[in-house]
């Protein structure tokens, strides 16, 4: 006999079957063979199990339903089924959620990090996931996987960080010592793609076949789904619009070049420029928004130069591979009333035809999201695994 | 019974399988089964009416792979069971090519474009047309397809050119007017997108899920394949490398911006360049490639800026979608030796971290091949037909 918390029946269709019910759902038999382009017969079959092991449940029949013509029984994800941990890990803090099924997030934790070296985050990992599978135990609910969410270089399928500079990491095979530290499967992503896994499964992506997600903030990062999978990259890099190189005549970037997007618009390049040109002494991001909305020309000039660099990557990536929508996102949003316009305009300008016709959506998202990214590559791999 | 050009069985399963050989062939069934992820009993049921049909061939035993542990009778595609015709039509010129089901150049034909309104240029494909099926009547072999090419905003699936700024032409529903003047089944699409789909097939990017095909010349365009399908663009616009801005200080570009990889470095930017920087009075590219060629500093300035130009716009492609390789290609490799090494340092100073290990090769394409992959379009038409 399986275990309680195995999935059913592993084979791509019943992990398509699966996902386009965890995305659409409620969907009825039917409804979900004409969006997987599988036969009735297929999907009777997989849902079946996935019924029996509780994942899928079936509501009960739906006089208004019925009354549109459609046959009655559609089937959902039960979210409560099994609950996931996601992490997210900045230079100076881990983020964790514990979501359930479905990716919303039941429980959310801060934990200081004073130390980036891969012990000691292990260890503050440890104890996070320690005290969110203690409210999982709470619940009486299993917790079937960690997903852990990383800036820089990660090569997921190895479960290794080959690259991170907020964290100074070099070649962590985190997803070997998490496991063992933990004794859940653990995923490990790039943060900008776990942050877009979530939009394509449960946020603004769902049933969109090629989108870009943008965040702005720390760093200027991207996500891209393409024929509706996540681009990764054939060595690891992807999504780079933080080093789209818009100026010979610009900021030095940390990555050698002058006048990359990145060195113009993430926080630390706006606060360096405010400094230059005002001579003001701010101390942090907040201080910069709370000068520009005073009217302060330098700090208003340095938002406007961000927004205009993030319009012109977001334009780039648009005439390169003419996403349906760009949906732009993360802690930089605070500062949107300070740059929005000319992001747009700036798009507009720099689009190429009718790559300008892509919907370009701002989508304010807590911090918390990153760790739920974080879950929703583990429910991934929950899905998709052998 | 079916028409004997009939293709059999219709499913994206046969189709999957005839491509896989088509690509890759001679395979054995077991290795097609290994390659397409298919049961071998679903490949031994398509094999046999595509052999049937005549479109695949079993060669003989062959001694020396049974040596090899490898099972008998390999298959591959008759190349020569059916024929297809590709155009690429310039602003200036049409160029046709008769190609063999495997994509091989049997006959080429040239043919001035005096009178660019669509009507002029629909006679003239009728024409060229009717020259190239009077060839396959003298080989005995049907042509089963016409795939027409052409630069700029193109909607194949509907058979419009949207725009084309060369031909200047909008909306030309030009699937369906060839339709009816030539009696073929036709496929409209973009030129550059054309001529990535004969890589893709049976060029430089067979095997490969994630590649770019970089065209310099005239234009400045970019194909890219990724997770093994061409990128179309949700509006029509992708692959513009041409119209990432790289220098808002650099010359006025036909879209309106500044410092359009395009502007500096398509063969009328460099000749421009040129005239400026020498006052010399050079007429065209060979002549400019002469002037740089014999020192002039002027000319070899102005190439090696375009070169610098055309490798940070790979960077850029490599840097969003990291590319397992990016060929290089386009009638502007005549002036290769002049920019090589700048494409190169200019990639390599722009690619960020490990997107710097793509493959950038060169590929010099004779003008033809721009019809063939016209050609391509239509064979890839055949063979997923309903």
């Amino acid at each position: 006999m399986q275990p309680p918390e195995a999935f059913p029946a592993q084979t791509p269709a019943v992990a398509q079957i699966f996902t386009t019910v965890l995305s659409h759902g409620p969907l009825t038999r039917s409804e979900v063979a004409e969006r997987t382009a599988l036969s009735a017969a297929a999907v009777t079959k997989a849902v079946r199990p996935l019924i029996e092991a509780g994942y899928l449940v079936e509501d009960a029949d739906d006089a208004a339903r019925r009354a549109l013509g459609r046959p009655a029984n559609p089937v959902r994800v039960d979210g409560g089924r099994a609950l996931f941990i996601g992490v997210k890990a900045t230079g100076n803090e881990l983020i964790g959620v514990l979501t359930d099924l479905c990716c919303r997030i039941r429980v959310a934790r801060h934990l200081p990090l004073t130390d980036q070296d891969p012990r000691a985050v292990l260890a503050a990992i440890s104890d996070l996931v320690g005290e969110l599978r203690t409210e999982a135990e709470g619940l009486g609910v299993p917790v079937l996987g960690l997903g852990l969410a990383v800036s820089g270089d990660v090569d997921r399928a190895r479960g290794v960080v080959r690259y991170s500079p907020f964290l100074g990491w070099s070649e962590v095979p985190l997803a070997e010592l998490a496991g063992m530290t933990c004794g859940l499967p653990v995923t490990v992503e790039n943060d900008v793609r776990a942050l877009t896994v979530a939009e394509q499964w449960f946020g603004a992506g769902v049933g969109l076949s090629d989108f870009a997600l943008v965040t702005v903030g720390a760093g200027i990062g991207c996500g891209l789904v393409v024929h509706g999978q996540v681009v990764a990259g054939a060595h690891g890099v992807a999504g780079e619009i933080g080093h789209v190189a818009i100026d010979p005549a610009g900021p030095k970037c940390r990555c050698g070049n002058r006048g990359c997007v990145e060195a113009i618009a993430a926080d630390a390049a706006v606060l360096d420029r405010i400094r230059e040109t005002t001579g003001a002494d701010v101390a942090d991001t907040a201080q910069a928004i709370d000068l520009a909305r005073r009217g302060e020309p330098g700090a208003r000039e340095a938002y406007a130069a961000a927004g205009e660099a993030i319009g012109r990557g977001i334009a780039t990536v648009a005439n390169l591979f003419g996403p349906q929508r760009v949906i732009i996102s993360g802690e930089g949003l605070a500062a949107y009333d300070l740059f929005a316009e000319q992001i747009r305009d700036s798009f507009t300008a720099y689009a190429f035809g009718s790559a300008a016709q892509c919907d370009v959506q701002t989508r304010p998202l807590p911090f918390e999201e990153w760790a739920r990214g974080a879950a929703a590559t583990a429910i991934q791999s929950f899905i998709r695994s052998d």
